[in-house]
């Protein structure tokens, strides 16, 4: 175990003083009553607050509003899910017998709720500046790529206002297949745009999801 | 003006290094371009994280959905209007014209927006270690106050459980008033208790307010 949990600080770049707080941070609460449920509302807040800063200092003319945006779309869920993958976080989370059977590992709720959850037992172990610091350097390429305006829409939106630029007729959405029982479907959506081929699928846990999946592949094919 | 400027900072507890952050944090929208939005924005994700943190040392053992609750009651409109109110923060806003005349220092939100916007104004003037000494001192007996659970109810809420402990018929409401034009309307609503003279009254800018209103100040006449 003390080996495993060696590889993962070395991802996270941060060498626990105390290694409890770590594993308690990648403990979901289907493995007992230890679990990051707590650690995540601290790390949360946290990352909101660091991630304001830095678009604050980053975007000295952009509006309250814009910023707001820009930190939705870098402290989201899926932005989360992303840092967890990078870290393969999935390898090391500690899961009940329920969660491990089903998956849990590869779900994005979980991943990104254990990233805020690792944020906050920094936080714990370091305090403040350390911790900025830290996820500064997390951020890094995101934050470097980060535009007020355009980049919060949804892909939904941004192909439609790209087709109206464009004066094309607007996309439709065929919902192909539904699979999986009710509290667990999975969507099969085609994209259909002008003069891009038929093929352009999306796939997600709603239609809504896989329609937006959908539409950021016709997007990257029309960009 | 700086003689004024002086008795807010002791007011406040923080003698700025950068004035013009003050000014900044206390300049309303309506009065120009150079307004506390950016710092409003910055101000409300540190106070969350202070708050955050000071519950997460105070209540080592309450879920994260008490911390949560607790937090919102802290950090919400009418708390932050109540910390303006302390420092008759409405004697300095900086407002344009419409809102002068129309009372605007006087209104929650204006009030509660520029307290987020100081310390925003303070962070920036002066990092994060006084920042957080300083909101502690503002919340200390607030957070010397706050208990998990029952008072993060609503008062609906929390009068409907008090009678029924009581055994008693539940309360009803009535819309006595409604004035005003549809985007700001003023609901006047009456609630009626066993027990309790009829007269007790709520007014709020939505029906669901004016009934909390009226909840809470039955609440009031019975604990």
């Amino acid at each position: 175990m003390d080996n495993k949990l060696d590889r993962l600080q070395s991802k996270l770049g941060h060498q626990f003083q105390k290694e409890e707080l770590l594993v308690r941070a990648i403990t979901h609460r289907s493995a007992g009553s230890k679990h990051n449920e707590r650690l995540e509302f601290l790390g949360d807040s946290i990352l909101s607050m660091v991630i304001a800063e830095a678009l604050f200092c980053r975007f000295p003319d952009v509006s309250e509003g814009d910023m707001s945006r820009m930190r939705a779309t870098l402290v989201r869920e899926k932005t989360l899910a992303e840092l967890a993958r990078e870290f393969e976080l999935g390898d090391y989370l500690i899961l009940g017998p329920g969660e491990l059977k089903s998956g849990g590992f590869r779900r994005e709720s979980i991943l990104a709720d254990a990233v805020e959850a690792i944020i906050g037992a920094i936080y714990m172990d370091c305090q403040m500046d350390r911790t900025r610091d830290l996820l500064l350097s997390w951020y890094a390429e995101r934050l470097e790529q980060i535009r007020p305006g355009v980049e919060q829409k949804d892909p939904k939106t941004r192909l439609q206002e790209l087709l109206q630029g464009q004066r094309k007729p607007l996309p439709t959405y065929v919902v192909l297949k539904v699979k999986g029982e009710a509290h667990n479907q999975e969507f099969t959506v085609q994209c259909e745009v002008e003069g891009l081929p038929t093929e352009i699928i999306g796939i997600g846990s709603s239609r809504r999801k896989a329609e937006q999946s959908a539409a950021e592949r016709a997007l990257e094919r029309l960009l």
